[in-house]
């Protein structure tokens, strides 16, 4: 994403506010990581909150292929922002690319984080404290926002951090 | 997606039916590939179809970040499976691992799939002749079926091929 072909447009306030929303309010988003066995993108869905910096969290199982992929390759994407209806490449999204860091369940951010996750996903109570689950931070190295068509803009870190 | 841990159901025809579903009845799909300049996987939203053998089809802008990062390395997966109402993770989906072969305007197999295509997305036809856009059809290595929770299944090529 270093090159910035004529389409990508200079990344403004309202740029940056709809990418910010964009994160805090999608219930779930398409994860890819990179598969250690095949080295193949593996792409599946997550739930996703956010934590107070802006940085996304998501949720999930030591049980599942994404989880072990992270694991041994912190290097992720994922993509934000639910179509509705009509033409599905209307509706805005980001792709965010990030890095994963598994929270530790005995560090000083897991009381903040399972409390942010509860917020925004109130049945997750069920298997939150599940000992296979896990919470992981997606810090944001840069992004990717298409707000429809020829709406394309390319963000830094900072561009949707709250700071 | 080789080891094959005890969570994993035996797949049946129930299995192979809801995967073939959820590819021929998707507006669109999640796509990861490898950005070629910093190895990390990339997510974005792109339009599907299917073509006649079953094997999914996207339409892609030669201008966008996927399009020159499979050109590099056709190593793809995609996520279909559109979350309705309630908890994203209660509705099916599909990760596909697959290899994105480009379609050949001129081959014998275009002038198909441009109209399998259109009949999937009618206001396609704005744009699908433009010079920058192609097709790929994203070939089935394996994939991952996520019925619900609980209910997970992996999937050979000839499970969901039209054969």
């Amino acid at each position: 994403m270093n090159d910035k072909p004529s389409v990508i447009r200079e990344t403004d306030e309202d740029a940056r506010n709809q990418s910010r929303i964009l994160v805090h309010t999608s219930a779930y988003a398409a994860l890819a990581v990179i598969d250690p066995e095949t080295g193949y993108p593996s792409v599946s869905r997550v739930l996703t909150a956010t934590d107070d910096d802006g940085t996304p969290i998501i949720l999930v199982s030591a049980l599942a292929s994404h989880t072990k992929a992270l694991l041994k390759d912190a290097r992720a994407s994922a993509l934000f922002g639910e179509p509705g209806k009509g033409d599905p490449l209307a509706h805005p999204r980001l792709s965010l690319r990030c890095k994963a860091e598994r929270v530790d369940r005995d560090g000083d951010a897991h009381g903040r984080i399972r409390t942010l996750f509860l917020e925004r996903h109130p049945k997750a109570k069920l298997y939150i404290d599940f000992p296979d689950f896990s919470f992981f931070r997606l810090v944001p190295l840069d992004a990717s926002l298409n707000g429809g068509f020829g709406r394309a803009y390319i963000l830094s870190a900072q561009d949707f951090a709250i700071l």
